[in-house]
């Protein structure tokens, strides 16, 4: 007796539209100088940077990277349900490989938040059609969710599931070189408050494996630097020769094919639903849907 | 130079308590009975069952468990984001050494959906103190994150990352012996659909890194069954010796010392918040404490 009994969950992924169903002009080519590819033991995890939110944040990343600052690093703050942190780490047990006498982070100085920008009419700003708990006004632009306050004409990437970040002292401007990138229920306490400016495309099982640390003890950070998964390397995709650049689109989340994958999901038609969901939706569930185009 | 950047999210660990701070009298023990063991080979995990919600699905969680059931099945349909669902799987390549001819599928008859319950005049019952997207209201009852229809007098437990529930065909009554656990962000739209019945303790990290299947391939199903990941076994604490039972406590969610936590998360007074968040909380993102006392 065969059952199958997964089709509980099928709906889900209605969202993800076939290949050869849509126009060619529903995708978007991520910009190989926004595509930030790091690699860790598990895999290689893509992130699409938001440059338009946060232009110095986005400028001092490529610079790290370029200058290799990242490769041999660590996660080494990694709370479940929560954030994967990485970079030069908390004291020197992080960094046994690169002493922290020889990296030179005055190189690297304190940058200005950029926690959120002026909006604009701007007519690639798509409403997500309903409230949310925490914001005025929920939508997505170029693929990643936004929220916005009319009142005040500002916007700011949310803390979603996947979405990049610099971590910060207490000082609102003292972001450096740290990252992190939210692995866990979206905290959306955190939106508007530190600076945002990406989103991963793939690779988000990757970063679920890296080793946790406790975070009763000392905030998360792992103490023993040997337990922490590496940081193999970080590079810009445009930085590789073309033949082995990864390429990938994103829906655009302005074009109708997106509008209707959001209406199917507010609006499940499936059988399974014997008791059909409140047609509203948590702006950090909706999938921006994402395909490899490249190697 | 030795930087702390890792400050800023302290204040969200301001929930688990000192363990020599609070009454004792918070702290409740976890009935063995309702505690189920799932050993993975990255570690094992700690379910708490909530019967109330589900006396049915319950009874027959202990019977498979107690008929060995599971052990050496696999997690055959993983999604990240989603869920990891387990048990017998879909078709027979999931039952390479449970073949399904010797699995007496017979014995577990499908049982009537438990999707909610009458909600009574409870004094367990916590609200949350504010607005649900998805609920009428939305708070904990001994520790689980439940939601309450006040005009049709039901409750029903959420989905939250680490929410416990057997999956189930179209009809509403068909759920047998297949389990998912929640491990991405809150499937809210799954509330009411499924019989939910009980929440992860402890062990969500060695969840999240079980091989994931693709969802844009067999709805997730894992084809290959050598790469699924297995469930080397499943017990239920009770069964165990009393020398080498785990036992867990949970805070009581009706204490003050949780409600002062909850007010600490959403009145956060940490300098870290340049900008105080809104004074709404998501339900799934409120960590309900868990402590681990034997062995």
């Amino acid at each position: 007796m065969k059952r199958v009994r997964v089709g509980a969950l099928m709906v889900l992924f209605a969202l993800i539209p076939a290949a050869s169903a849509e126009p060619v002009s529903d995708w978007r080519d991520v910009d190989p100088q926004n595509l930030v590819l790091i690699d860790t033991k598990y895999g290689q995890v893509a992130v699409e940077l938001a440059p338009e939110f946060a232009p110095k944040h986005v400028a001092r990343l490529r610079a790290l990277i370029r200058a290799h600052f990242y490769d041999g690093l660590s996660f080494y703050r990694v709370i479940d349900g929560f954030v994967a942190q990485g970079g030069i780490g908390e004291g020197t047990a992080s960094t046994k490989d690169h002493p922290v006498e020889t990296t030179d982070l005055s190189k690297w100085p304190a940058l200005k938040a950029e926690f959120d920008r002026a909006s604009k009419p701007d007519p690639v700003f798509t409403p997500l059609g309903n409230a949310d708990l925490m914001a005025p006004e929920v939508g997505f632009e170029n693929g990643f969710a936004v929220a916005r306050d009319p009142a005040e004409h500002r916007e700011w990437l949310i803390h979603c599931p996947g979405t990049f970040a610099f971590a910060r002292d207490n000082d609102p401007d003292t972001a450096t070189t740290e990252f992190y990138i939210v692995i866990g229920e979206a905290p959306r306490r955190l939106d508007r408050d530190l600076t945002a400016f990406g989103r991963v495309l793939s690779g988000m099982q990757y970063l679920q494996k890296l080793e946790r640390g406790d975070p009763e003890i000392d905030n998360g950070v792992i103490a023993d630097a040997s337990k922490r998964d590496p940081i193999i390397r970080v590079r810009i995709a445009s930085d590789l020769r073309a033949a082995e650049r990864p390429a990938y689109q994103v829906i655009r989340t302005e074009s109708k094919t997106f509008a209707d994958a959001v209406e199917s999901r507010r609006h499940p038609t499936s059988p399974f639903y014997f008791r059909k969901p409140p047609p509203v939706l948590d702006i950090c569930g909706v999938p921006v849907a994402v395909k490899r185009t490249a190697p």
